[in-house]
């Protein structure tokens, strides 16, 4: 149009770098970060995160170089989050559950020049480095996080760096907003890594996404229960600095660290995988505290059973249901509440907050499709397909596999890799993922139905669902299941309570009662239970099994 | 990053009009607008602005058209800040209060090919057509907006339009985010008209910016009190569509509207400059109602008087300040609120929530700098310059005017116009107008800090201070005042009042009581008491005046 002009004035990358400068002097002197007694003013981040900055441009990283970090959610994890892309660097942030094979595997693909880690994981990284050295791969340069403030001054430490670091140091903006801001790897083990992606544009817009479609007001509380090393804490890092919130860091997340911390500091947000809420809810009585007003309980990472949701509810937590994948910067998608569902019974309450709901402004739609045709499914609760997104908060691509890349967004669409349904209120619901699903005599069981189910069942803490091989019927639902203490039931019990709350194939037909072993994310590995159900052997003789 | 890509899976243009698609997915069957007895879901908005899309391009519409709108607060101007861009056209919308010579000069500037006007306006819109043909340019074409919906089929009507629109239309998308989505002309009455262009992208962030800033959670209840026509209604109305918000369509904004539509439907939100505030607080009490519970009451453009701020909170109102231009799609800072100022004396809090602040995420910075130097002042609170943004809320340019484009944005700063000083806390506060500030004997003297000492006279309804020449002195400070009804006090005894809280030399030297000429939004023309000072002759005799 006649008259438009695009110049420095109108025009700047997206950066979630901006929420920082803008929070340091909106926010100047409020506080950024608690540690137990350390504060920091957001002011003293944003200088914090330009020191480092400054440091690590010194130490030789330059724009588009990869800085990698193994860490727990502490300070100089935070600041790292906007000190590593302020020197022109992409973030990528490392599972602390990993082992030496695992991270060398990771700091190789990612090429990471610079490696940060917490005191706590030295020795699993060291070992990582050796590994890598033995692989006459170049090493990246180590810098150590203590958790003191007093550090030798020759010391390759964080706060040493700080302490000497260079002033007047220029922050290196994207040149392009779809400049990569950080590289996430998915939880995934297998031999070909997933680095997903994240760009500044992308970041910025899924960050404002979520604060808007969970009513992030200004100046929250936000309890860092969620890893940051996860989805970048599902923006929420970037997030706090957009809404100059005070973040509350902790090494570990316990019912104790939970119920203190709300206590203490008056939290107003905390979020977590259902795993976390279970944390919460079979907590003992000692160790809880009342809350000090509204809390917000953020859950995703994997549908939260209505069980677990009414029992959050009754502690007075509000609990707000999210989706997303680490492809979709984390939140996708929210279960908005609407208001006249309040005076629902518990029942139906629980059930409509387990919908995964409809997609947050960051993306464009999400639908559930045939993926072979690209049909959407009718809003009918019960058709199957593969839930799909597009929009601008979904990943650039996986870092050196164009090829996955190509085929994971193919048709204009991320492909999720979940399945699920479409309600007549137009919200989606998961089913499964799609290598989760049991396939019993041609039906569909959906993994996650039949846990809902099993964590009913007043003596069940925990319950994950998986196929187990079958002559006969080709799989059959196997259910690993862990008891609360001091419980004691059968594997006839379970069965029985499933058959009469559910069709007859789809309740299991053995239960194995175990630990569940997890990811760092509190995701159940399910891949290790089907290996596990598949040891078990086939239950029925060809020919024989009747249900 | 080797395996980055950019395709229809992670990219979209960002537009406002995302928004209302989401809606209608969202918030499907929950109320979109209410217009008297007239009520509309989200889906059916959104099925309404498709089909006057397809109407306007049935029309002729093409990509890029400018769509121009004559019309009060009423569901069909709501519908156009969608519909006109869903047909890829620039919705032009016009000041309900131009005369036909006005709206001629704009209609011919903006070469709009289609003028939709509401039957209450249809005399002045025909007159001014009339004007345009006799200058033989091409003349728009004519749609009324009637408030009725049962409209003959054969008129050129909108409510005809949607009935007879064809149905699968394609929403023309903008090609590229910076695309313009609306040209919105400043109120200044000029030979040159100022049409500001807004653009896809700079709309969208804009709106989520003031939903942050203003903590607009999900599903609020707008009254429109704001009018559309000016900035788009300060990019509310795409951002009720962001969160699925209540839209109350008024068309006459008065004390009695206010409090009725408050209580009747629960509104959470409105908005207004300080004469809507004035109404407010001036209002019969056999017109006020109790509030329904919070309501926030955005005010902006025009620096608020203290008195009024505290007589509206006294009202139970929470009043959040903005600040902004239209050159900043309206808001563009706020008076955030520290929760520590709670406990002030409402003196103090008074003061604070009169300063403009900082600015919402949508722009990267805004400063007060010497526009010759271009160096930031201090953060003193005293010395003053002009306040200057950038970021991307900033216009894309003048409509057909490179030049005043450039001169407003050169240096990479937008220049405002406006003289302000920075507090020691870092939040901006506006002095004046660079074309309103006195220069009494080589001293600034701010015309705001003068009205707000007047203002604060209890028989005093509204105050306007201007330059009046004066022979010794360059200028003196003249008021124009308008009484509260029953009031009756004389020219000495303002200046008496002035005199006793503020320097000798900010006081009046003259003061007339009169009505004050004001702008469709509010703003009291200056300009025009200007011209009265200058006719009141000089003041003081050469050589003679002595304060």
């Amino acid at each position: 149009m006649e008259g438009s002009i695009r110049c420095a004035a109108n025009y700047a990358p997206l950066s979630p770098l901006s929420f920082l400068e803008r929070a340091a002097v909106v926010y100047a002197d409020r506080t950024a970060v608690i540690y137990g007694s350390k504060r920091y003013t957001w002011r003293q981040t944003r200088d914090r995160c330009l020191m480092i900055a400054s440091s690590l441009a010194l130490l030789g990283v330059s724009r588009g170089d990869v800085v990698a970090v193994l860490a727990a959610n502490v300070p100089a994890m935070y600041e790292l989050h906007f000190g590593v892309p302020m020197a022109g660097a992409i973030l990528c942030t490392l599972n602390t559950r990993h082992d030496a094979a695992m991270l060398s595997t990771l700091l190789k693909h990612s090429e990471a020049k610079v490696l940060l880690v917490e005191l706590h994981f030295l020795e699993t990284a060291q070992a990582a480095l050796e590994l890598i050295s033995r692989m006459k791969s170049s090493i990246p340069l180590l810098i150590t996080i203590s958790d003191s403030d007093t550090v030798a001054s020759d010391v390759m430490d964080y706060e040493a760096l700080l302490l000497k670091a260079p002033t007047r140091f220029e922050i290196r903006w994207p040149l392009d907003e779809c400049d990569p801001i950080s590289l996430n790897y998915t939880s995934g083990t297998t031999s070909r890594p997933k680095g997903v992606i994240y760009s500044h544009r992308g970041a910025y817009l899924n960050t404002v996404s979520t604060l808007l479609a969970h009513d992030i007001c200004t100046m929250p509380l936000l309890l860092w229960t969620v890893p940051m090393f996860h989805c970048n804490g599902w923006c929420l890092a970037w997030g706090m600095a957009a809404q100059g919130g005070v973040n509350i860091c902790i090494r570990n997340v316990t019912a104790k660290a939970i119920f203190d911390n709300i206590a203490l500091h008056k939290v107003t947000h905390l979020g977590g995988a259902p795993t976390v809420l279970n944390i919460v809810i079979n907590s003992p009585l000692t160790e809880r505290k009342p809350l000090p007003g509204k809390v917000v309980f953020f859950t995703g990472g994997a549908p939260p059973p209505p069980k677990v949701l009414s029992e959050m509810e009754k502690l007075g937590f509000q609990v707000n249901h999210l989706y997303g994948l680490t492809e979709t910067y984390g939140p996708a998608t929210t279960c908005t509440w609407r208001p006249e569902w309040d005076t629902l019974p518990v029942k139906e309450k629980v059930k409509l907050k387990a919908l995964q709901g409809l997609h947050n402004i960051s993306i464009e739609e999400v639908d559930i499709k045939d993926p072979i045709t690209m049909k959407s499914v009718p809003n009918d609760g019960r058709t199957m397909g593969e839930v799909m997104f597009r929009g601008n908060a979904i990943m650039s691509g996986y870092y050196k596999d164009p090829a996955a890349t190509k085929e994971v967004m193919k048709d204009g669409w991320l492909r999720s890799g979940d399945l699920g349904v479409k309600h007549p209120i137009g919200y989606i619901q998961l089913k499964d993922r799609s290598k989760d699903i049991i396939i019993s005599g041609g039906e569909n069981i959906s993994t996650i139905e039949v846990e809902s189910v099993i964590y009913s069942h007043p003596a069940v803490l925990e319950a994950a669902v998986v196929a187990r091989p079958d002559h006969y019927w080709g799989e059959t639902p196997c259910a690993f299941v862990k008891l609360k203490d001091g419980f004691s039931v059968g594997e006839k019990e379970i069965i029985k309570f499933c058959r009469e709350k559910l069709p007859h194939y789809m309740a299991p037909r053995s239960v194995v009662f175990s630990e569940l072993p997890k990811t760092s994310t509190g995701k159940i590995q399910k891949y290790v239970l089907r290996e596990k159900a598949k040891a078990l052997g086939s239950l029925s003789k060809k020919g024989m099994g009747k249900l």
